[in-house]
């Protein structure tokens, strides 16, 4: 019995449970997170996204030391952006207010990167997944070079790819990633896509799980909204191999993310969150907050990924510091009213006992 | 085995399975599809949201000598609404463009009904409801009085209110609805809920069902890019006890919905719909097309539903005449893809074996 619990999927990533932490990025998962979620059964992810080389290469250390199961890091595939001073000059005279609203000082330190240092940076991380034998990589924003998917299937990595549409799927599964991650509009956190941020849909996953996994071969993991045992069943009702849990695994105590920002998620009572540009340049599922109103009439013009990111990120560290959640970033998907505060270990456990019960009830 | 196909929602419509045909307005319900659902186990449904009460009976009567099974109307509940004629000549300018791409003649009829006026219809469909004993009536854009939900219920009718968020879902139950349909993002058509538009969510179904079930004891029916047996079993397993399909029925051959229209669904290859006031004056989601994109800029700024609607409409039948879908209102789901063209009757036994399998696959 539940012999869809163990599938194509679980089997390649030589996990026990078809449930995969998703790979936040920005100081959340932990360690303790990631070992936590693998030493339970499921896949432990790093969200190394925004990380350098240097610090992903110590934590990846140190989860070989908390874990000897599998786990895996997330990378984002650098895209093209170009920026001119006059539109950093006008971003920054519309986040003037906010930053005097923090009160803070005058002196902006912005740390600009280019489109060639942002590519060096992901050559160097890519490097260090082959040298400390990483055993998955996913990918998100895009999907890597030929060449580097071939040296990272060479050394035997699993790679997972992310797509918003059917397209982005069959392009995954055309370029050679062995697993795709299907992002519903239910997502918290940035779109993973990479089509033009305009014309990429938000698809629920009730319509995006049946329609992807009827055109490609390859694994389809359910990402978005998705909390509990009965979403777990769910994705696999619909075809889907496992799941990736974001704001379920946030509220954990395990997670890094700020005290506020957990609160936020464990007090919401109706979904009240909204995809935006404002914070990144890039378009992400948060709660709605004042900052997000006070961008909202100006955001199709804010500056791109990761420009606008650049530019908002010593504010969200001064809204951190002084407990204020209205200048925060607070990604979380549509399912906030299902989040609990349990540990990762009492979750995964949950999550499968629960999937268990459906899954038992459903074919009395 | 199945129980879970026949549950309590079942037994309160006294349908064979958990299968409700979406009572989808504007000539789409002919008799021949609602009798053909009901007649397979399903409930079928008239949609009589711009019926005259009238027309109405008339296929409640028709409906009724083609079957002895269960079926059900569906009304839209009368919103206020306010207009000035200088709002009307600004709307009527913008659609001039059109108007004359399709070779309109100059003459405009249009019917503007009143607040008041759509009271009266209202009141007389309810009428029309208890006279002819309609078994089952259902709600969109709003919850009825509680005189007509009393007067309705004293005569044993059974009501379906509309919610497309965990808040509208509990405020139907509290006013005594027997049942509710949850509107996913992922559905065609038009937003079914009652709360100002502006601060409605377009919630995914994996995270709105689980979320509602939690709060309400009445039983949930799922609607929103459902198109198989697939879908079903995934509503169910996050709790809902039956599912509602529009756009699966109308590519049936029993569904009146013009031959461009179902071509329109049937060579989807990808999600291509976006949510827009353009037709109507209320949020609904439908393909996109040149009226869609033509209308784009000013859509915040277009009158409300019912005028907008009234505005377009003899747009929209010059265009349904000339075989001209870029002008037609193509209201469809996220799930176009999943789109088959088969009778009523083997859409229904489909779904219902196909579920039968995924549940029987899951369980081994």
């Amino acid at each position: 019995m539940f012999h869809v619990l163990n599938n194509r999927c679980t089997d390649q990533l030589q996990i026990d449970y078809p449930i995969i932490q998703a790979p936040m990025a920005g100081g959340i998962t932990t360690t303790e997170l990631v070992a936590t979620v693998s030493n339970a059964g499921g896949l432990g992810s790093i969200g190394a996204g925004y990380m350098t080389p240097e610090k992903m290469r110590e934590q990846i250390k140190e989860v070989k030391r908390a874990t000897t199961k599998p786990f895996h890091v997330n990378l984002f595939v650098p895209n093209d952006f170009t920026t001119t001073e006059e539109e950093i000059k006008v971003a920054h005279q519309q986040l003037q207010p906010i930053r005097e609203m923090l009160h803070m000082n005058d002196e902006i330190n912005v740390d600009l990167s280019t489109t060639q240092a942002a590519i060096q940076t992901f050559h160097d991380q890519i490097n260090v997944i082959i040298e400390e034998k990483v055993p998955i990589c996913s990918f998100t924003f895009g999907i890597p070079s030929k060449e580097i998917i071939h040296q990272l299937k060479a050394h035997g990595i699993i790679l997972i790819g992310t797509a918003t549409s059917v397209t982005e799927a069959i392009e995954n599964e055309k370029a050679g990633m062995d697993l795709v991650v299907v992002q519903g509009s239910e997502a918290g956190g940035h779109r993973g896509g990479f089509h033009k941020e305009e014309e990429q849909q938000l698809i629920g996953l009730m319509a995006l799980i049946p329609q992807v996994v009827d055109q490609v071969h390859i694994p389809v993991i359910a990402a978005g909204g998705i909390m509990d045992g009965r979403g777990l069943v769910a994705s696999l009702s619909l075809g889907a191999q496992a799941v990736q849990m974001g704001t379920a695994f946030l509220t954990c105590p395990e997670s890094g993310a700020h005290e506020l920002y957990k609160e936020a998620i464990l007090q919401a009572d109706e979904d009240n969150t909204v995809v935006t540009r404002a914070f990144s340049g890039k378009y992400a599922r948060g709660l709605r907050n004042q900052f997000i109103a006070q961008m909202q009439q100006n955001e199709k013009s804010l500056p791109d990924f990761p420009i606008q990111n650049a530019l908002t990120k010593e504010i969200r560290a001064a809204a951190s510091l002084q407990r204020n959640r209205e200048f925060m970033s607070l990604w979380m998907g549509q399912n906030a009213m299902l989040a609990q505060k349990q540990t990762a270990h009492q979750f995964v456990d949950n999550v499968v006992a629960e999937a268990r019960r459906v899954i038992t009830t459903m074919s009395m």
